[in-house]
């Protein structure tokens, strides 16, 4: 069992900036998170865009704004459940929370903040009817490790930046890539389509399209052994492929999911907290920040969620220290300590004479 | 008479945001500040100095932040009116506000944003009988325009950085700076120390310490003319020094000040808000972000300040706009157009066959 001081649900912007403010208490933070990246929207849906509306940032893409994230708490050495969905929670005798994920992953902690954006996402299944009997045989619905692929046959389908830039990557890293998309269109960053068009020039990626894959085959294990691609062209063509894996890459969106059926107030799709105060929910000791919240006058930008993640670990401190008198001090003047023993601090101004 | 939409009083990080964030609504901004430059404690206290905590950023040194702030904002061109403090406040028939300086420059804005911070820096006076006289006629606390020291025989009194900077900086402008200081040790950052050392070493800056200046004395027209500096050595010794302006910086300490006559509800030096709603205080039109406002559980953060001006800029939209419909647009859908003419937008994805 995972334990920690804070359980964040969400490494999106705000889930991870948690990390920060509450290392500068000196909390110990643990992440979960239902993709295989922290960075939530940012990293999932936009992350070669620019933002312009971070303060101190004329323009910063979603991906960068995740790296900077990432390198600011790194001394505060979070922990990631990276993959696994949040499903339940529980709370124990001693007044903590045990939170569970569908892979069976336990976690305990005496405060839990939800920062699950617009929800956990979930990908976009194909209607290939036996496909469910795939999963972790042969399909997946997003790329957790690259690895995997090192030397298989694959295929993936989809016609938008993920798929054009898995098909990209992997044509370095499987034996073989196949892209199938039901249409010639692909809708993505240009680099990304020219790049595509490039490797499938040079035999590094094969290209169907217009297709769809249909059909899906086991081996004597139950393991993906083929599928069956229709190819539309003026006549329907059926091609069976061998391949090791398939993934269908056509988006993934965000559903609220368990965390409704958690007791909390919801409005809107969103969990009701206290704004007044500290961004807690009716559950005492369950904080919701960032997208995920709402409140009279609410708006789900990024730096909105920095500072509710800022005033809910004061709040957090004093509900697991009730007995210490926190003093705040500017990080400027304290300087950063990590868990990791560094030390970052501001160089000292020097008393010295001048002869 | 400067006009407006909201009239922020104080040009701090979150004065300097709240611009963005109103022209993102097309709503213009004008700034006062009693500082000569922008950017607040960040500019005056600490601009060589790393921050820690603020989002993205691992480190940022507290002018840079401002510089980009300035940049930020740029587009959507904002008015200052600086080294004036803000003095009175009226509110007219029209039901808009007039902001009066000390120097007589009148603002009106139906909206008024005080980002005030821990109030209007003033300068600390050194305890010399008649300096009031010389006020404007060659005494200056803090320097507004270098230009107005070329070729001119300058003094400058104080221990910090602030000294040794403009000695420094003036050194290369003026036709003579001295510095006096009534200790041997200055305080700051090393590199200032030593380039003044290097400086008086070359002949550049004429160094008394330790030192005080001591008497003013007039010329004809009430100008400055000269100044009586004590050094003190075994016996202590009477200089008396040609000079055309003399620049005590003997630090700038903020004070809430005028402000606090305005009818607002005052708590502990900070002005009361609503933050369960729009940052607004007990006068409608008139609200309070960032270091000057609080309520419960209130940081004097400047990740704070932004959160801060966001809600309030929303809020203030509907007061000048009660009619209208505003739809919140992600700058990275949106992308940013300026009042300069000037759009910054993210690349738009293509939809591109490949064959
Ligand atoms: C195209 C686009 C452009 C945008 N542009 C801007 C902009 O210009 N400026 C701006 O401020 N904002 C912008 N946004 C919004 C911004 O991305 C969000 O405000 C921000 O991502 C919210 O951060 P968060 O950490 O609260 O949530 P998210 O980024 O949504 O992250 C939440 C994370 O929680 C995870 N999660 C949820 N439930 C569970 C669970 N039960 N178990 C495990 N994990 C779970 C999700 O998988 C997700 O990764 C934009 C959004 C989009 C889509
Ligand atoms: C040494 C030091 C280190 C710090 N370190 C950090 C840190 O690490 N992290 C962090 O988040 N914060 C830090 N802070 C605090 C941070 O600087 C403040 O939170 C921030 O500056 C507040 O911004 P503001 O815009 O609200 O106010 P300010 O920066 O105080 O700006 C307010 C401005 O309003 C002007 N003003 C006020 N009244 C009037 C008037 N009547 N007329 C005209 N002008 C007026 C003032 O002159 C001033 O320029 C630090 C502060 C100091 C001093």
């Amino acid at each position: 069992m995972i334990k920690t001081d804070i359980l964040i649900i969400g490494a999106g912007p705000t889930g991870l900036f948690t990390v920060f403010e509450a290392g500068l208490l000196q909390l110990k933070c643990h992440l979960i998170d239902a993709l295989p990246q922290p960075g939530g929207q940012c990293a999932e849906l936009y992350p070669k865009k620019p933002i312009y509306d971070i303060p101190g940032f004329p323009e910063v893409l979603a991906g960068d704004l995740v790296d900077n994230l990432m390198e600011q708490i790194k001394s505060f050495e979070p922990g990631f459940t990276l993959a696994e969905r949040a499903e339940t929670i529980e709370k124990l005798e001693d007044d903590t929370f045990l939170v569970t994920t569908n892979k069976g992953t336990q976690h305990n902690a005496p405060i839990v903040a939800i920062a699950g954006g617009l929800g956990s996402f979930e990908p976009r299944k194909p209607p290939i009817p036996n496909i469910a009997n795939f999963e972790d045989k042969g399909v997946a619905y997003m790329v957790k490790d690259p690895e995997v692929y090192r030397n298989k046959k694959v295929i993936i389908a989809g016609g938008g930046d993920s798929a054009l830039d898995w098909s990209i990557f992997l044509a370095d890293v499987a034996e073989e890539v196949t892209l199938v998309h039901r249409r010639n269109e692909f809708r993505g960053a240009l680099d990304s389509v020219e790049k595509v068009k490039e490797l499938k020039d040079l035999g590094k990626i094969n290209l169907i399209t217009p297709g769809e894959v249909d059909g899906l085959q086991a081996d004597e294990n139950g393991h993906l052994a083929s599928v069956i691609i229709k190819k539309k062209s003026e006549a329907t063509e059926e091609i069976q492929l061998e391949v090791d894996h398939f993934i269908p890459l056509f988006g993934l969106s965000p559903k609220l999911g368990p965390i409704a059926d958690w007791g909390l107030e919801i409005e809107k799709n969103a969990i009701k907290v206290d704004n007044a105060l500290d961004y807690q929910t009716n559950i005492p000791g369950v904080y919701a920040i960032g997208d995920v919240n709402t409140y009279p006058g609410k708006l789900k930008l990024i730096l909105c969620g920095f500072h509710e993640a800022t005033l809910m670990c004061q709040s957090a401190y004093k509900k697991i220290y009730p007995d210490k008198k926190y003093v705040m001090k500017y990080t400027t003047v304290g300087g950063v300590t990590g868990f990791d023993g560094t030390k970052k601090e501001a160089p000292k101004a020097v008393v010295k004479a001048i002869d």
